[in-house]
């Protein structure tokens, strides 16, 4: 029901705006006995943070989660797990000129609308800042998902024009950390963070692609009508700040595509001893459920709506006014986003590897 | 929590399966007071129906739709609509040949697997016959929408090659039933039945793309976080059977735009009185919330699972199988999924309305 | 989140009023393979019936339930049960009188202000009549939880100022149905009926308490905070028509025990090699979380509020009446709620039981 | 859906144990421009605190609440308020020689069946301590509601066997705090205090009653079915740590009266200009929905289970072991139970209050 709060049974619940005391949230249904690996948070916030190389915000936010409730001698007890990030590094003056003014493509204009009063400071709820939240809540899935060999992994496989050409697997997961756009392919890498520095340079900026491939998701995640396991995979990425599309499997390709050719044929692996199917045009879901083959997915992120560039807007009461550009901002949301995408990802497929489980008596 | 249930306040829960006695649903949180158009319900039923035209399937049903609580003196009375469609026309012993067998790109495989027992006749729960329980309370959406001034238009823009080429406002939405097809364009349209009639003739399938444009939603619909507007759309859209894909405004197209042409300018309007933006490459939605100007999305649909040619599969005892298609089915589906993307939005924006009003205090 | 929906993982939503087309309800959630004895429906629903002795009402239903989704070859398969049942025996016109009158402790008046319109045939929504939904929902989940070896038992222990006096682990619960007043006790029965039976010729009504034992529940089910087990039994039960109050284990009797004589020793049972507690004052859970032990409550009924008598009241113009009893009803409706506390404990106990499930990874 | 959640449109859930870090939870749904009275907010902890009188636990929390979100210059923005407050007074050391051992009556055993784990410091997530979330939330609820006119009082009628016996109406609400009992009778809170130091020096504890009235709410509140208001408000209090049982109105009287006894006749208030019941045995409610009368329910304590006696238990591997009780305990709950049942109620009300304001369209 709440609009804060992500899961049926692997919930997330979030608070926090990005220049208020802190972040954070809750985790509620996190199964008990799972021991948390808290250099593995680090990673995934520290894959997250602001400031963490030359394409992306210089702002610096330290990002240190402390852990509230629900962990006892390192262990989940089964019971909520709280926990909170403080904000720092906050530079609020930066947002001062833009306290009575509504940025474009910012959520300033539909927040105040909505609720008749805003926290100007930086976007305040609507900030990529809460996200982190989110990463918290994927780590902690994603140390469930591993013992149960499920496997997730992101990367940015389209920046502007540059995009990668090769099918997912024949890309090296391994390989993705190795450069600071988060992309398997090197050249193209290379090609990407030349991009969004010279669209950085620009005053600009621009969008990108970001893949998922989950591995070893066992038959029968999800459910038919309305928690389809791609519709509630969709939804979550959905969710993510800039994202403006989704797709599962071939997606929009499919519409050229015939049906004889869409179709991916079953057929018995009998060394694996289960059905498989020989393609994976669906990208491992078929009626909503998963079906054991991997899950593909693309997410699309539309350009930062900040940019180092004079912009024409209106303020609160009305009058016409012009945008200076100020403070610390991102050319380009990928690199960063790479672990959000991941992190929804567990918490989704969590969620349904508990729901599933719940109904077999 | 439900996955057989949407929405928070204007809640559909559906039940049945294709071959079963009936399909139907439960609408739960209709306000009362709003008079029922029956006219309106058949129509959209009529629209969905199978059998309507030369390019859908030529299996009748009849869907005559029986409310069997929620309404007195034809007035919704504030307490759940339950109804049911009696399941007519159902040639089962057109499935007995797959009763063991898993269909390729169907959800045969997953069901089994997932619920270790199936329906084997049509598609049971996965049949897109339980969308007529959708349209059903989109209708009603749709009437407590009317007396709010929203209007919801979904229309075919593109079947496999054959795509509209310009944009949604250039098209005259009165004109979409003029074709079987679903097209605004009349000259598109028929190039697309053209399309499907060859796909058809060919024993294959065929997908395609459906725009929806929602007009004079008010400002401050959706909610920050996971309750963004756009995510729910999202997965509204994703959970209707076939989709493969969803993108808001832009959608994929903004990979390639600079932030400087994407964001959209605000404006003062100073005859209508209120703040507009200059372009909408957002889609009506900034940060998750109606901006008031047209909310615009598409849906991509894949080709139709079921064809007419020879296809390799497995049985349920891991044995290999040849598939002889059967029956009647559809080449593509878009024409008969307009009304049911329109259904999906009237519920999503509804719902959204009443949560939005419930904090207006 | 509905407020017509109860249940987490086995979900009932009703609907129907008692004078409408039908009412019925749909089960989302019940888990696939459970074997449905069609007798032990009709069974429970001819225990709710009325007309069904000579203490209840004489109004006759037949509560014939149409399953119409969600079972194949007699199990369930996973997907939502929709079920209705017609109404039939309807005798609007007995309320034609009182179409525009609030009568005294009924829902009349408080409907007619909350939705602006009711339906005035024999309380509408508000009917007991709806209950037969949940009795339908309550024997799927008795079928689900007998595989369990989870028994439920409720019976009639107190009618005005007929008690009895021993405690529950005295009867023989075999003997409930001896009697029509579902009492273990067969000298108190014959003494309640005989008031019921002086209350019915005075033209008017009385109260009692139901008692309810479920037995054979496993140690954990229940939650710590807001999901505590005895929390969700309150709330199902205190949703019952005309139920006013509810207590688990010593209840009102707590007041003035000392913590030394309701504290529940523990005890080590070599013999069941589990762990006991001596004595049960808690009624089997502690700490919101079942303890193994018998789980007891009791759930206290008013007197119905339809009375044979004249009474004053208002209408919708706000005038003074006085109302004339009609139609045909129950001098107390313990009898008749015996099954819907037995239906009601276990949808929530096999609720609990799912959830409890789900986290066993 | 979630077990540490409550509410459906204003939702807190709440975290933490007695001995980790902090408790605190988060408010999702509060609506936009309440300015919090921080005061209030303080006072309310106040009630709730140990070491607050002689006859309440020694134990000293400051129970200082840090507010991180949702909050902005003073008023509430509509986002989450996420809060926490700090663990300081814990005298873990206290607990150790329990950490093995399962207190009677205590949640130790069944947590560690549940969970496999527990923190057994202090009860951890059972721990009364945890409360404290919720009197925050209800502080919050209570400014709402205010602002509507609707007054909450709740007040201890009984400790053991020392009773008032005037109606809620005789007394004066505003005395309740004049003595640290929080009864509004001052002879009768004298006999209570007494009752408890007696039972206190006897190492022992005691239960009682606690009265709850909310005046002036409108009426609409509640729900038909499984949505009740008073379901609602008996979940809700059946909620809360020791709670044993709840009625509504004559709740356990209803049982001895005839329906023309219990019966509310209406009456229309010509100067009040709405109708109105000349008694009020409903407790404010009918049909699960408010009539505008004054809510009137009660809510059963059970004694403490900590008493300061020894008492034979068993150890996790299933030993006897005898119990020495250490610690600073409560002997009775109620007076710092008072401000729990009232923030329960608030939260509750305003809940349905936005869920009824959500449909007037």
């Amino acid at each position: 029901m709440s609009v804060n709060t992500i899961g049926r049974l692997y919930r997330l619940t979030t608070f926090g705006e990005s220049h208020g005391k802190a972040i954070g949230g809750v985790i509620d249904g996190c199964p008990s006995g799972i021991l948390i690996d808290y250099g593995l948070v680090r990673r995934e916030l520290q894959r997250r943070r602001p400031g963490q190389s030359a394409i992306t915000t210089q702002r610096q936010e330290r990002d240190n989660v402390e852990f509230l409730s629900g962990i006892f001698e390192d262990k989940t007890t089964g019971t909520p797990i709280g926990f909170i990030i403080r904000n720092d590094d906050q530079r609020s003056d930066d947002y001062d000129h833009l306290k009575n003014v509504y940025r474009p493509s910012h959520a300033d204009f539909t927040y105040f609308q909505k609720y008749g009063i805003r926290d100007h400071r930086g976007g305040g709820r609507s900030s990529a800042r809460v996200t982190s939240a989110r990463v918290v809540a994927g780590a902690i899935a994603k140390m469930a998902l591993q013992s149960l060999g499920i496997e997730i992994n992101a990367y940015t496989m389209q920046v502007g024009h540059i995009k990668l050409d090769q099918p997912y697997d024949q890309y090296d997961f391994s390989t993705i950390e190795n450069n600071i756009v988060r992309c398997p392919d090197p050249d193209k890498a290379m090609e990407m963070i030349k991009l969004i520095e010279q669209v950085r340079d620009d005053g600009d900026t621009i969008g990108g692609i970001i893949a998922c491939v989950a591995k070893n998701v066992p038959v029968g995640l999800g459910a038919p009508e309305f928690g389809k396991l791609h519709a509630e995979l969709g939804a979550a990425m959905l969710s993510i700040n800039a994202v403006r599309g989704f797709e599962i499997g071939e997606g929009f390709n499919a519409v050229t595509m015939r049906g004889s050719q869409h179709n991916d044929p079953f057929w018995y692996d009998a060394l694996a001893q289960r059905v498989r199917t020989s393609t994976n045009h669906a990208g491992g879901i078929q009626g909503g459920i998963s079906n054991g083959e991997d899950i593909y997915f693309k997410v699309v992120f539309k350009p930062v709506a900040t940019i180092m560039s004079e912009q024409q807007s209106v303020d609160i009461e009305n009058n016409e006014v012009t945008i200076q550009p100020k403070g610390r901002h991102d050319p380009c949301v990928l690199p960063r986003a790479v672990p959000i995408v991941e992190a929804m990802t567990a918490i989704t497929i969590l969620d349904h590897f508990l729901l599933n489980k719940a109904y077999q008596i």
